[in-house]
């Protein structure tokens, strides 16, 4: 391609609004543009860096016989209503009226349209399992879009959905797609994890999310030191053998703390420790309050809350309930004389504080010398809390650490959760109606692509891996107006053509330095530079990557092309 | 692609709600399902089609130098308002409102989206022309959705625009578009012409349709039976040269006419003909009153009236309305005695009618002997009416013939209607803004698609063209029981696929009779059928179009395919 006629419009400066590196790098080399808030348009290098990333994402699929389909974007409401989602969705799913005035959903993603499909047409074991895959535009009404292509409103997304006769089958999928998934992000050249994770609002069992590791990432990764064990801190069990104190217990002691408001200062006024600290909070499940107690060190996990109280919905409590209830303000409260029938959850750490401190359900008040058990009572000891760095590894082997991930592909166990109630059912060996199970699987396209973006790169800009580069070759005279140069450039440029190679060539009649410093910015892997011993047949080429340079004979250019490339 | 893996849902009843011979055999042929009134599922095999069509579309577009992008479908309302569509593009305009109450439109086009691109990004001549396509899903919420893939209101579209520093640039790149449409839809197969249109609610000048031609049409196309003449009727020019009559001219006479309310009752009833009848009818153009004359025999074409009057709208006007104006019913309308001030026009064929017959303005009467010029005046003779069958063809060679046709690609030069109000300007070669001059250029790619298959089935399918073909080679052990065919079916499809034929294995467990029939449903161009003399080493070759079967050496399989694919 003659750069002369396409568009790339490079930016010297970093733009204001872009805070990371690959936001940064895809706006300043003319790879996106936003329309508006999370909504952006692919300029031409980013349409073909796209292309790249699913030409691998489809090849794979093919691998473990995903078959492609496309489906809408526009999904009347009554499907997303058997589901219950249209309802419990909020506010994160685009909702448009017809001239009819009838109700769609912006595909947020696509259970319900995909289950109503086939409820209409697979109806015998016999054509299961069946593993059905698009690549499609989402929309998601984010709360904060940001980091360009990592979080944005409309966005690009491999989904995918298996349908399955038994469990078993189920798991088999989920094993291909696992496998498939570690392909396509070795193939793209990113460092991952899968990690196991929670289900969200999708619904299922078993998942597990990819995270490429960066400082920049959303998420938490909790992985051990020495095993294979990763997870999200969401979702990492606390795996640790707590010792019993020997310490002997003392008398419970009521003491003023008239200034001290949180744990720390709480826990030095007392001369004591977070550690010995009882973390009092009220959480709302569903309709209920509920007392949760964690040690003073340790922070509740919401996400393992509402497993183990099996709720809909949890949330911390509002102030004012919890001041009707108990009596006294958030900041003084504790496990200790609460009111009949209000149930007590405590993270397992709490079982073992030895004259622990707590509040006093009094404003300005604690209790020194509290003892679980003696002093109050507990309905139920849980896994209740986040996992921190220097826990043992969940598994048994090492020790937690964390790092930053930014999620780019979720695979999900949904099992029954959408044939059941959207009725989608076939009729097994024996005759017998069953629902489908159900698997999704699904990869964020534009995110990978920020993704990589964020990982390959330097000051000067971008450094494309071969196979998502927009094009190979960036080929570059520095002086159009010389006709050694610009004649070679033509004859190089065809020749490389010829041999499939793609070529960016710099036509235009710029400085060598904008042409250097936009080649650069763009960052194709090598760069072929016809300058002024192009007299003597004598090129240069330019590792990107590696940032080596060389001078070779123009006879030699296509050797070293086969060379890198191959 | 084992057919038990992938997901083709064959119906063997007509669907009822399916009109024409495309939309029927799509479902039945398992390559779509609605989703709802006009939204469609591609299934496994309609995706394929799908992207097969889309790569020719983008071969040819990179053939003139078109550049992909990618824009999205969530359009600020903004945009829209700064051109005015946001307030006339109807209720055919999906709006939705995100979280914060701020308005999008759905992409119906990409004018405003583009235009805003370029304008922050192209400042100088230096950088023009540009073409950008992009290949994308597209929202109208049409009025009335149908005949499937035809008619939806949630399709894909190819769309391309172009910008220029100057007429001349926008003229090549028009004809370099028309060269590529004429590429593409001949690639494609299909029966098509381009012809003279109207530009609709896009605007702008100069535009070109090309239309399918076929029974279901919705358009007639005017065209010449001996030249390559070709129009929208909406367009068509009446170019005949009308003679004088030598009739002498009769007094005006008042006659009664008591219950004859059409131009064919009056006519017959007064012993003349509806040639020598004066057709009277009222339009509102914008907010004024015109009265239009037209011989009986012919029909007044709106989009001539509004181009002749530079009206933004014209309609026809209420009854009431009317009354008011000429005191008197629609259907006994006519031009003589009209209040002062009333404009009349009247088509070019009134202006050679000799003692005609008109309304007389008064409920059951009629004027006979009424002559232009004598008993009438008009304001301003144009050529209002629709060409008909017969009339001389526009470019003076041959008559005219009518067709019918399907739209499937239209391409416009907009001048400068989106970047005047837009405000994309460049800086010309004397350093003096001007607006960028473009052009825009769509494909109903989903549409082709139904256009493809209303015109490649027979009676018991499709039989789709080699190019566009889901798969090449639908290969079909009798009985997969047998194990000497199934063994050679599972070799024959190894074989085939090293040889990079996309083949369909029916590896399903069915009966004969329901796998040759899906097999001459689904249309792919040859059927390879391993039967009974599987033994003896003989397969049977059926080819789709032609109706030909033959048995060869399965060692002839692969010289005979490539005989027919190459």
């Amino acid at each position: 391609m003659k750069q002369s006629l396409t568009f790339i419009p490079t930016l010297r400066e970093v733009p204001a609004d872009a805070d990371v590196k690959s936001h940064q790098l895809l706006l300043r080399a003319g790879f996106i543009r936003q329309n508006t808030s999370g909504v952006y348009s692919f300029l031409p290098l980013g349409k073909k860096v796209l292309q790249k990333v699913e030409s691998i994402i489809r090849e794979e699929m093919e691998v473990i016989n995903g078959v492609e389909v496309f489906m809408p974007a526009l999904q009347q409401a009554e499907l997303w209503q058997e589901t219950g989602r249209w309802y419990n969705y909020g506010p994160e799913l685009f909702r448009v009226k017809d001239r009819h005035e009838r109700d769609f959903a912006l595909g947020a993603t696509h259970e319900e349209v995909i289950t109503s499909l086939l409820r209409d047409e697979i109806k015998s074991y016999k054509k299961l399992p069946l593993t059905l895959f698009q690549i499609q535009t989402k929309f998601r009404d984010e709360k904060r879009p940001r980091f360009g292509l990592l979080r944005g409103r409309e966005f690009i997304m491999k989904d995918a959905y298996s349908f399955h006769a038994s469990k078993e089958s189920l798991d088999a999928t989920y094993e291909d797609m696992k496998q498939a998934y570690t392909n396509i992000f070795t193939r793209l050249g990113l460092n991952f994890r899968s990690v196991i994770a929670d289900s969200g609002s999708i619904g299922g069992k078993d998942t597990h999310e990819f995270m490429v590791l960066s400082e920049i990432g959303e998420d938490t990764i909790a992985y051990s030191d020495s095993s294979n064990y990763a997870a999200n801190i969401e979702m990492a069990e606390v795996n640790i053998q707590y010792v019993d104190s020997e310490e002997k217990q003392e008398t419970l002691k009521k003491v003023e703390t008239p200034e001290q408001k949180t744990i720390q200062e709480v826990a030095e006024f007392l001369e004591t420790v977070p550690e010995k600290c009882i973390k009092t909070l009220v959480f709302k499940a569903d309709d209920e309050l509920i007392v949760v107690l964690s040690r003073g060190d340790h922070e509740i996990n919401d996400i393992k809350l509402k497993k183990v109280l099996d709720a809909q919905t949890v949330e911390m409590a509002d102030p004012l309930e919890v001041k009707e209830l108990l009596q006294c303000e958030i900041g003084s409260l504790g496990p200790i004389k609460l009111p009949i029938g209000v149930k007590v959850l405590a993270d397992h750490a709490v079982k073992y504080i030895v004259n622990g401190v707590c509040g006093a359900n009094e404003k300005g008040w604690h209790y020194t010398g509290a003892n679980p058990g003696r002093d109050f009572s507990v309905d139920e000891y849980a896994d209740l809390r986040f996992i921190v760095e220097g826990d043992p590894s969940p598994d048994g082997m090492g020790t937690v650490k964390f790092a930053k991930g930014i999620e780019v592909g979720h695979i999900f166990k949904l099992g029954t959760t959408y044939s059941i109630p959207m009725d989608g059912t076939f009729l097994d060996e024996n005759g017998k109606s069953q629902p489908y199970i159900m698997g999704c699987y699904g990869i964020g396209v534009s995110r990978v692509m920020a993704a990589v973006a964020e990982q390959y790169n330097d000051d000067y800009g971008f450094m494309w891996p071969n196979q998502l580069s927009p094009y190979d070759i960036h080929l570059i005279p520095v002086n159009m107006k010389d006709e050694t140069q610009a004649q070679m450039a033509e004859e190089l440029y065809k020749l490389l053509k010829s041999y499939r190679y793609e070529v960016l060539f710099d036509d235009r009649a710029e400085r060598a330095g904008v042409k250097f410093a936009d080649a650069d910015l763009i960052g194709l892997p090598i760069r072929v530079t016809i300058g002024k011993r192009a007299s003597e047949g004598i090129i240069e080429l330019k590792y990107r990557q590696a940032g080596e340079t060389v001078e070779v004979q123009k006879e030699e250019l296509l050797e070293k092309m086969q060379a890198f490339f191959n």
